[in-house]
Formats: structure tokens, sequence, C-alpha cells
């Protein structure tokens, strides 16, 4: 699981393009803390999910790592912002905007 | 040529996946003038590009219009960061650096 060194908007954008993995990206922007992956609340089944983990820690979106059994995920927001400034903000605003979600 | 009356992210980011349409989209927005579809720099034939610009004005990001035989293309981007605040420029911009162009 190791984490991507160069991030390029392809493949970000090919990541970002599922709203499956827009809706992981935008949850873990939510909150302040890392997120098991079953913690989050997506449409698709366990092993779906953990394909688009996959994806996105490929496209250098996400860092992830064990605490006991539990995968946990952290966004890599400090490397995306340095990269692409203002576009993960921006996708996230758009997101939550297109696809509101009730508090 | 009906503009699109929604403009949705995820068609958006469908449209702007693809290289060829983003390169589209950052032409129209480093010039202030509206281009034709003739006088872009692309790397593909001339129907492949007109697919691309079919692409982008059934997404909403532009508008076409026809002065003589020559067909016009002009960024609907009032509308664009309406809908989306901020995510045309993040993505330009990197897109710009991720394919930097001689000046």
């Amino acid at each position: 699981m190791d984490d991507v060194q160069t991030i390029t908007l392809q493949r970000v954008l090919e990541a970002l393009v599922d709203p499956v993995r827009r809706s992981i990206v935008t949850q873990l922007c939510e909150t302040s803390v890392d997120l098991k992956c079953g913690s989050f609340d997506l449409p698709v089944s366990k092993s779906t999910a953990t394909h688009h983990f996959r994806v996105l820690r490929e496209a250098g979106l996400i860092h992830q790592y064990y605490v006991g059994t539990s995968r946990m995920n952290t966004l890599r927001r400090a490397e995306i912002d340095e990269a692409f400034p203002g576009l993960l903000d921006a996708l996230v605003t758009a997101d939550q905007k297109a696809t509101p979600v009730p508090h």
C-alpha cells in the first residue's frame, strides 16, 4: 500500500469522475479525522468499495494504513493542494452542491 | 446546437477527464475571443475534434454558433462559475501546469 509519488491531473480526474469515489473524498474532507473503510456511507458492496479505495490510493488522493485489523484512510490534502491549488476545494464544494447530504 | 439547460458536475467531469477536451477549454480560457473549431491546436483529426466539441457542448461547457460557414466556440464561463465556483479556474490552472504550453 505504498503511496504514489507523483500525483497527476489525469489520474486525479479519472479517479474523481466516479461519483462513489467523489463521495469518499467528500466524506474525508468533511471530517477532521481519518476514517475506517467500513465507516463510509457508500451505496456499493464492500468489495466494490475496496476497489474504489484502491483507485483513489493509486491516484494519490488518499493514504491508507492499518490500525489493528482496520484499514484507515487519510486524504492527502496538502500534497493535492500543492500540486493543484484550489482543485480539491472546488470539486468537494461542487459535489456537496450536486448531492446534498442531510445533516 | 441548442445549449443544455442544466450543467451537472457529473457531465462536466466526464467531459473534462479527456485531455483533448481539457485542452479545448484551456485554450478558450486563455483567449478573450471566441474561437473557430479549426483554430484550436489539437492532436486529433478534424472529425475526432468535432466529437470532442459536441461532448463539451452537451455538458454545457461551451456554446457554439455559426459565422458564415465557420463554427465558433464560446466558453460558458459565467454559467459554469455560477454552478461550480472556482472549479473551472482550478482545472485550467492544473491543466496548464500539467501540460505547459510554450509562449
